[in-house]
């Protein structure tokens, strides 16, 4: 007996290559747990239409949960010859029941049983990047309140800006994580799950036998209830959430290889803003001395990754016709790989950003560069009474000056100082000099 | 005197070469709009905060709104020296008001200007994106209505899979329509608009001071108002409502591509499913005969674009250490121009899809092929008891039959139907193969 | 002892979690059998410069020569604790040849190594690409001959336009193809093979003894001769040529999907062009009539996927400072997947373009499709004198009368055909709308 | 009379909508001058297959001789209402020559034309690329020459590796940019400009005709040569050149990104290692000390730009069916935009660094870190015969216990050294803390 769900219009065998070309069971193996979930209610909903009698119900929910045992100890071994996942289930289901199974397939597409199981999958995928990024949040949030006396100089384009709290620095980026599980949050509530779309055009179960509660397949919350699909041909060919979620974790990407690009910098011999711990780094097989940040440059390097794996679905959806094409398979490779590396990315710089060591010495060092003050200065004279652009003008000459010459303008006399303006008065600027007074002079942000 | 926003401290001009790859007032003067409703709350903020007097505030407002004038009029026109709007816009008004134009720029930084215009441009262009893609929904909706009798064969792989109604069809875009339209919704109400940030560390300005009212400042609703930001690091530094733009954009290019890849294939002499109006067709210079959808196939092409101003974000923000850097410039652009592409795609397909004439002949035509109704076989089958995947099998055998032999299942004797299952009444069954029923039959799907 | 090529300067173990994050050994076993020649090379380079004694030299090699036989033959297994295959090579000697395995290591570092491994591997898998792509191109021409009597519609826009060969149609993807192998052997010839830099900074070994024969290494040809790299920290620093590669190979993807694009629409029931044979198909779990061309929009939809790899190394490399960063790691998966894509879909295309069936009768049918010949009668009327642009709006006018009035130009009467030109001759024109005399009377193209 | 170069068939006016929607001239007429040549090519093509009288030639040679001059002056304009710059060098041509330019059409087609024109746009910009790429090259040689003796630390991860010469690490960027140059010349040799597809069937003239030696068009050279199309088919749909320029233009970004990123390091306050010239830097409206390094953080993020360009034309390409589609008309703008963008940075780049000043001082300060010397140290062991991996342990362990002791280990004890190892003798080592002595006792680089 032929191992695939069709077959019986077929005058030939599949070629071979064919077979490995098209195949899926290897990555969408990981689906199982969902496939089986999305199962479960199928057969609740063949139960209420009248397709399966009770006690043919009971049987098959019994096998089911077998085999979503086998799936969560992780011993759940598709064959050799299944093409993919869902043959598989429904292939171990019939050594199970025996022909019993054969009316699983009742009513139900692989199209309509694939978009169910992904769409389960992610949003449990979804709720463990949040957890995991929100590990993260808490392992920042506790450094920047560590080190929250420390000032630093502030950087735009890596230049020396202003004085900034370090807890601000770091909290920048909690608020682009914070963000970012906002943005996943809402993905998931507007993913609906549905089935009864059968391949596209319905089935001839009624609408409302399709309702089932999250909690009825066990355990899942309400956010997991299933209904019939308002459009059948649309929900057979849509594949939104899987770019909306590459997306959303491309982002987070981007925000993770930003954040490791200013600690690769700041680890440098030449900043020496932040010791990586041992246990993060990696060494080198040439150079013994090496500690190198490699968590952070892989962090950095997989924006590249999560970028690549969004174009790839979003130009595989290009120009497809409706409704369901194979094409819309290649998804969930590009899915996973987005989600594992998210989920492996937080994790592990949550532990690095534990064990981060802030070095208070090298960076007060840098805040005695008076630049960092020249806003000051013009705040100053602003509150003299020049305008904002030539008071601007007034100290631009002044640090052009400064350096020029190589005497720094808390060094400079009176009479220096009067020839920029005569609002500069040596004994007021010199307390400007101070990146606590700096810091704290600035009002628009709640502390 | 230079017409830049600063100089002071420069001891050389800057290199023409660098002027002319640095400056982005050619594209750029699309927020000029916006940067004067930015500048008009931040004169507000700076008389609610002492650095202007109330009859200061009041001439920089009659300037800002003159300016505004004749930005909305299209009169207004950036130097050629202007580095940017912003300087522009300082620039204007310095003609204006002469040097009281100089203390605009009282602690405020281009950072924070050019992420507070932006926002206000995509909070804008997001609503006119929704209009516009609302209008396609309402033409849609027109043409599922109109044509609502319509059966035509539906599509899975672009081969014949079941009979669904034309507005069924139609409706699937109605439905990705509407996700795009409430996706567009949620990344607005998640912009905040913020001021306060200065260059990267706040401002002397007190937080509650950054409070504007949406309305304060032009008409602009709730959506618009302003407060200081959380953390000014990070409001300097994110583009994350660019990239989640983009993303929007390019989904819903990738749906326009889907539809216009089915009317591509439906307007073929083969398909003769639909005529796309003349007025929506363009010729060849060479073959005279030719009514090319161009239309269509730009805007199938549009979605590469789409996806490759996404690509240039996502990776030109890729690593960027905090805080403002200037390659964040680049993400103008690509943003323009992707609002650009939907706002106009969804403009011209309306008008497409009001004009489109299905031809009800050819598609009934094609409800002739007796594949159509296998599926509805094995459901009568099933109902006999039959397991579905046995039903499956034998129809499957039977329609092989049928089209070795040439002979069609309806025409078949009942002694030959036996053959693959003695469940198998002509009588019945030859009326099943009728579109009407089949449809009709489908209960899954509200109508 | 550790198991590690480094680890003498650290205090502490390295963290699980960036073992499991950092390690590469599950995807770069691909470069095993590469890393062993690169390593023989060393070898002999270490013995020409001193550093290893002759009878040293041999048993190493000896040692290597074994493990390249038990990776020939599939049974070659790093240990779980290998970081990467280099390392899991270098501990697997050292089971073999205790402490001498110590001194391979000997002016090496992994920057250079896999770069050494990474461009054998590119080289060798270029030629397996080559072939396949071959094969494919032998396909279509085998294809082409067979049916180069078939006249069939040439479409632009999808559109009937001119009669072509239908040869000729496959004959546009033999060119297409054609380039690809000449773009492929291009990025061959210009991949250098070079050793000798370290880890960025070169080595103690002079640059003479780095010149290694491809055959000295076991059985590679010229293009595979080893010799120092001009620059150190450009060798190590360098992925051009994997991003060369990703793109020259996408180049083919989208060949590919446009061929699938053009035999799916060819295979629809409306088409009817062309049948899939049953074993290049597939079927439908729900709906037994299906036979889809799934290889074909696989095929179509991994053009995505191409692209996607592309850009997740561009954006990886992007901005990364000199010289080696871990980031580069990143390079090699979707290295190998669009490796791997490519020679399975170009394998999988032979197949299927060898049991291609065309339908010489439903193509035929299409011809009398008058319109194709429209371009034909302009040259009829420019070779009477007539200028090309007006002939072409005369022919314009006859065809849209011809539609209008559903009377086919070659049954309208002399008299009608006056109204548009003088110069159109009823006895002449008929015998335009032949699709023979159309395609030959082309004379630009070389047959 | 009708503007457009069809129109005979059509029933209604286009819509405005669709107008705005599909025209290009607002982009392409960036090919004005190359369409010009191609046309007089075609002129010279009609007259040799008869299609054309040698006045009527000549007439229509010195007609496009003068619109070729006003293209180069600049003050060809095309008119409102063209669609395409190849009508508005159609309709101007009638202006000057009347109904004579009607035949210009002749067994022409814009998507012939369209290739031809971008072809010759392609070679010209390549060449224009190379030479603005050889000029950076030019500035880099100089610089390193310049500063040829200063020695630097060599970076890996971005962390002290071992000390290289400055002028090698400017020379690796002198050999990425050599690879590109030779790339771009490799793709233009591979360009072949074709003319006589037609639309897509070839004409009837002969292909001989075609033969149009590139300096029979105005001085271009051998690369410009024209010939007859092998396939008429491909001809037209092929758009592998501009994917390859964009492509090759994406790798060049890559190179700049990293150079400029290099740069953005060296010249912040902490490395010092550079000063970039006040011509090449700007500065910041709010912060008056500030000089940023804009130049470079543009050129790194317009490798995002050019990444996006390549994908957006790739996936538009994606699953198109031959031949021509409109959706190829989207080539153009990605296209010229990389160009501009890579002339661009090429040229400012190559002015910054002809002004870049490095400091002596501060690098030579960073080679006072010994761990820069720790691989010396290992092949000082080497020497003494104990295996590499070995002595890359006890020199591990050595720089570990001088960083927790804070100890040079220059300033150990002999006794102290002995305990790593006994062939550690104090009053040679202290002789390898020398940068000279390190980087010149690397033999395998050609110097």
């Amino acid at each position: 007996m032929s191992k695939k769900l069709w077959g019986g219009r077929f005058g030939k065998k599949t070629d071979p290559l064919v077979e490995e070309f098209t195949k899926s069971v290897h990555f969408d193996k990981r689906l199982a747990a969902y496939d089986v979930v999305g199962s479960m209610a199928h057969v609740k909903i063949l139960k209420k239409s009248g397709y399966l009698k009770t006690v043919e119900a009971s049987r098959l929910l019994k096998a089911l949960a077998s085999v979503q045992k086998s799936v969560a100890k992780g011993v759940f071994k598709p064959g050799a010859a299944d093409e993919d996942i869902h043959t598989a289930i429904q292939n171990t289901l019939q050594k199970k029941v025996g022909d019993l199974a054969l009316k699983l397939h009742t009513a139900r597409s692989r199209n309509d049983q694939v978009a169910v199981a992904t769409k389960l999958y992610c949003k449990v995928s979804l709720l463990k990047a949040e957890v995991a990024i929100s590990g993260l949040i808490d392992a920042l949030a506790a450094s920047a309140d560590k080190n929250k006396r420390i000032i630093m100089p502030g950087f735009t384009h890596l230049q020396h800006a202003q004085p900034v709290y370090l807890k601000d620095h770091l909290g920048a980026y909690i608020e682009m994580l914070k963000r970012d599980i906002g943005r996943l949050q809402r993905i998931s509530a507007f993913i609906k799950v549905t089935m009864g779309s059968g391949a596209l055009a319905g089935t001839p179960i009624n609408a409302a036998s399709y309702f089932v509660k999250g909690r009825e397949i066990g355990g899942f919350g309400e956010a997991f209830d299933i209904s019939a699909a308002v459009n059948a041909l649309d929900a057979v060919s849509d594949r939104d959430f899987v770019i909306e979620i590459l997306s959303a974790l491309a982002i987070t990407g981007v925000h993770l290889s930003r954040f490791s690009e200013d600690l690769v910098i700041w680890s440098t011999k030449e900043f020496g803003f932040v010791d990586i711990d041992d246990a993060f780094c990696t060494g080198s097989s040439l150079m013994p001395q090496k500690r190198n940040p490699d968590v952070l440059e892989l962090a950095r390097g997989y924006a590249g990754r999560l970028c690549g794996n969004l174009v790839s679905v979003l130009t595989t959806m290009k120009g497809l016709p409706l409704t369901y094409n194979r094409d819309m398979q290649l998804d969930k490779e590009p899915l996973f790989d987005s989600f594992r590396i998210v989920l492996s990315e937080a994790k592990v710089l949550t532990g690095l950003v534990k064990t981060l060591k802030f070095n208070a010495g090298k960076i007060g060092k840098q805040l005695e560069d008076e630049s960092l003050y020249a806003t000051d200065l013009v705040y100053y004279l602003v509150k003299k009474g020049i305008a904002f652009k030539n008071a601007h003008t007034i100290v631009g000459k002044l640090v052009k000056y400064s350096a020029d010459k190589g005497v720094e303008i808390k060094h400079m006399a009176q009479a220096d100082l009067g020839k920029f303006s005569d609002k500069l008065v040596k004994r007021e600027i010199v307390k400007l000099f101070d990146p606590k007074v700096s810091v704290e002079s600035k009002r628009s942000i709640k502390r």
